[in-house]
């Protein structure tokens, strides 16, 4: 009997390592598919991003008279839950944004939590629907480096279509360099997060806080 | 059998009718809340401001080097299917967007059709998912007036929680005055559309296109 408690004790701790692990046994994946709780301040941010696939990008439109232009785009910071946080682009300078861009680098990438629908009954508005404004400088990679092959990869694999838009579009790898970081995930007003922590989300922050 | 035929024929023209209209049979409802066609332009934006219920809000950020802020944010235009295109938004100045717009009111406001659910297989970034950028500035409404009134009656009816928000946080309605418009929603680059165009469609765009 001992034998067989010892043994269902074993298996249950198994399956809860698996779930809290977010189902994974490869190792590499750091970031659960379920929602983190709000206080993991890093790693609930990277959850966040990595579980989007679009945003809204801001620059700087400096044919409106230097007005904040937000602009719908689609982006990736990694391979599916495996998301490195850091969000790239597959831009046109048909498109406003790209162009505004090469001009002023500087950038804002907004999400919404509402979208990927774990928020419930709550409001878009409510704090406790979460949502992320990355600031910093939109830059363009270099199309022949090893990143912007790495960013391709990264992009295509959540926007299939990707791939196949028009070649005569031109489309650019751009990456936003991350200055500062503004998160609401709950009551009670941003959440203090540094980009390094950010960027290191996950490796020590159950121990950290 | 030709009274039965004209009587099916008269029963079918008002269903027809009825579709067209969006279901609406007072009158006063211009939009349907079926998806336009592409090409009527002002009609299209119209009906994607009204079926939608948040976006970004891009202010200029002071305290980070005037950077372009985008912020996640409810808004209505108005009554459900009413919407009379320009957004409404209830702010507190304890949300940094609220503060930016007091020290400078430039701002856009952008939203995503993806989220409404009729963007089919196409991705957030494939330009038949449509995507629209109200550019212009961001005021705070008199909180005595009667449009502040008219526009809380917009807010609550479509964001029944708000009502309820805590009465210390001192929200205040803002709208956005439209100065320019970016709409996509087809191949073939953004679609020319002023202003007036936008705030009166409906009216006569059938017989304009």
């Amino acid at each position: 009997m001992g034998l067989i408690r010892n043994r269902n004790y074993a298996f249950n701790l198994l399956c809860f390592v698996l779930i809290i692990s977010g189902g994974s046994v490869h190792g590499r994946r750091l970031l659960s598919q379920s929602r983190p709780d709000p206080n993991y301040v890093a790693l609930f941010a990277r959850w966040l991003v990595s579980q989007s696939s679009w945003g809204v990008l801001s620059t700087i439109a400096d044919d409106l008279g230097g007005a904040p232009f937000g602009n719908v785009v689609s982006f990736s910071d990694g391979l599916p839950d495996q998301g490195a946080g850091v969000p790239y682009f597959y831009l046109t300078t048909l498109d406003p944004s790209a162009r505004y861009a090469l001009k002023d680098h500087r950038s804002s990438f907004t999400i919404s939590e509402y979208p990927v629908g774990t928020c419930g009954k709550a409001d878009p508005e409510n704090p406790t629907c979460s949502k992320i404004t990355l600031t910093g400088k939109l830059n363009e990679v270099d199309a022949k480096s090893k990143e912007a092959a790495t960013a391709r990869n990264y992009l295509f694999a959540k926007h299939t279509e990707m791939k196949d838009w028009p070649k005569d579009h031109d489309f650019q790898v751009f990456k936003l360099d991350i200055e500062e970081i503004f998160l609401i995930n709950f009551f009670g007003g941003p959440k203090p997060l540094t980009v390094d922590q950010y960027l290191h989300a996950g490796k020590d922050e159950l121990t950290a806080i």
